[in-house]
């Protein structure tokens, strides 16, 4: 029997979504841009879930796109920002997503704009380096909410906080303000998000991160009042009052709020039981491998259910390997989206201060609503049998 | 009890697709780029649809890229002909879908491109007209292989058959070949569509139009080997062969694939159904309105299951009129995507020779899988009576 543990790449999808979005394949069929009753139906289920994603992160639902997922969601942000004969500076961090630093990298190589990429010190962005990073020209800021590979939570708010300080003070001598997005892809559904206490313009929504399906959301603070600078990606027809043309994804839409609203309403309870079961893993591991365990997770400051740790008895334990000898767990290695690539070191942990051999020993456990300190057990057996077959052999 | 006549604005999902999505919810939900069995099974569920896809339409499985719908399919399609330094002319016609027309217009206002809108004669574009459009730097002709309100199929067969001699000889002075792009939105699951046939470089897959999920897709010919020009449209992650970063919707590609083994299987059939309900219509229209009705659609060289008409007896009989009094049909007056637009007449309809006053009577009628004689005759009936209401009061 497999156990699962690579929650931070995709979930389930949660029942109650299973059911939401099922019937209203049902149900929500008609084109929400139909005038007939069937169609105000359609229209009226992607009401109501944008309502139930606002919801989740503190924002009002005018503010709230529909997107095919969160690489749409980053690459529109990133076209917000552009304009004619202007060159904006953007600063991000060095250990993004992909589908942050790729947009950003595309549109620095094309001229578009300047880039700094800010290192983490021990995985964690520092506020004053971001602030010693702006310039006259920088236009915005795209620090991720939670680290993939680590679980590290950035300081979001706390940047958020001293920009809004600033932005008065560029206000008063007639400057534009400095946006800042961030992609909360994994933090929804293990942290609280909230945008007024974040003070973002910009947040990216995942849905398939927090047991809802492969679509998601961005919300821009102000959209409807152009407080925000917001252009569509696309171009086409009126959907979703004209900022994301494409016949709505009703189905998906309907399960995305079901999703979003399991959350509001069970966010406490998942969080305590994500972290409890984290701190089993880590506890177990601590008494397996003893000193021969090293976390590339901080146990504060983190996501509740990610624990990214190396195995440093033997440079024999390098990462790939210990995958190809487990028998029953599911984990990774990092992102799910470099899993292809040839193996090399996370560049996310190498950034965050992680020295390259114990870098190319890294496991990344992520444990989710379902998993059981049995499963825990049946992992760490598991680890612990790959580790003797590797050193044996 | 309602009738719904509008399938051209949207069909319900097959049951089968219902069936194939919410099974492939609890079944493929793993990340297809996770390199554990349960994502290998994602993953190969998916490539199990790219391959219904592909024969859907004659194409090899590798040439199939999945995209969130026919908006973004289309987007893709002109940002692929771009190149700095470069200003590509493109052809395109002037009755297609807001999802072409739009960014082409975009594209052609921030001078990345120069466009000529070729006008259909009797709603059917000429190859001659196109042909005599062609200029030493055209790049694609972009032509929809059927239209979505009157259900014209334009000649892009024949177009692909001249282009490809001119391409013999264009090619033979050193000159890059003519790309052309139809947008298959309306003709999927109506009539039979062979990329090999058109001889079309790049074909766009729309779900929702043949009982599919709201996703999409793109046939970019000789895609892997780099015969027909392809850049991804997102910045972000490997995903879809690097074609298309985001992680995958894997139920909606399930979903997507199962719509397209349908009509596979049954396109004859539907045809023949949908041809007889259609001819149907057009024969108690004229028993019950005689000269008092104008045909918009051609009964020839059309969709065979749409029907557009001007009830012309008054110009009191305006579409918009019409469907307020309508009691129990659910049909449109155009493209679902304009409906929340003030009313003027399709432009559609005035640019296929339609004259404004007819064209202010239009109806469109769309019929499915589903519709019976017997739904037909409540939409007489219905229509009567609504013309009876609006010319008495």
């Amino acid at each position: 029997m497999a156990v699962y543990l690579d929650y931070n790449a995709t979930t389930p999808l949660a029942p109650q979504v299973i059911d939401a979005i099922t019937g209203s394949m049902r149900d929500h069929w008609a084109n929400p841009s139909s005038n007939y009753t069937v169609g105000k139906e359609s229209k009226a289920a992607i009401e109501k879930a944008r309502g139930q994603v606002a919801k989740l992160i503190g924002g009002a639902s005018e503010n709230i796109v529909f997107t095919s997922g969160g690489t749409e969601s980053n690459n529109i942000v990133f076209n917000c920002i552009l304009r004619e004969g202007e060159v904006p500076h953007v600063i991000t961090s060095t250990i993004e997503h992909d589908s942050v630093i790729k947009p950003l990298n595309h549109l620095k190589d094309n001229g578009s704009i300047e880039l700094t990429c800010v290192k983490p010190v021990n995985g964690y962005i520092s506020v004053s380096d971001v602030m010693n990073s702006v310039k006259s020209n920088t236009r915005l800021i795209s620090i991720m909410l939670a680290n993939n590979e680590t679980g590290a939570i950035q300081p979001v708010k706390e940047i958020g906080e001293v920009i809004r300080l600033y932005n008065i003070n560029n206000n008063k001598i007639g400057q534009e303000r400095i946006l800042i997005h961030t992609d909360a892809a994994q933090a929804l559904g293990k942290i609280s998000v909230d945008v007024q206490e974040l003070k973002v313009d910009y947040l990216t929504i995942v849905g398939h991160k927090f047991y809802g399906p492969r679509i998601g959301g961005l919300y821009i603070k102000g959209l409807t009042s152009n407080e925000t600078p917001y252009k569509h990606f696309f171009a086409g027809g009126g959907q979703e009052r004209g900022y994301r043309p494409g016949t709505e994804n009703t189905p998906m839409i309907v399960g995305l709020g079901t999703a979003a609203q399991l959350v509001s309403d069970r966010l406490i309870h998942h969080m305590s039981h994500l972290r409890s079961i984290c701190e089993y893993l880590r506890k177990r591991l601590k008494e397996k491998f003893d000193d021969g365990v090293h976390f590339n997770s901080s146990d504060s400051d983190c996501l509740p259910n990610t624990c990214n740790f190396s195995l440093t008895a033997s440079h024999l334990l390098q990462g790939p390997v210990i995958l190809r000898h487990l028998k029953s767990s599911q984990i990774s290695l990092g992102a799910a989206c470099h899993s292809h690539d040839t193996f090399k070191a996370s560049f996310v942990l190498l950034e965050s201060g992680v020295s390259e051999d114990i870098a190319l020993n890294a496991l990344r456990v992520s444990v989710g609503r379902e998993t059981t300190r049995a499963d825990i057990d049946i992992f760490i057996n598991d680890l612990s049998q790959a580790v003797n077959d590797i050193i044996i052999k």
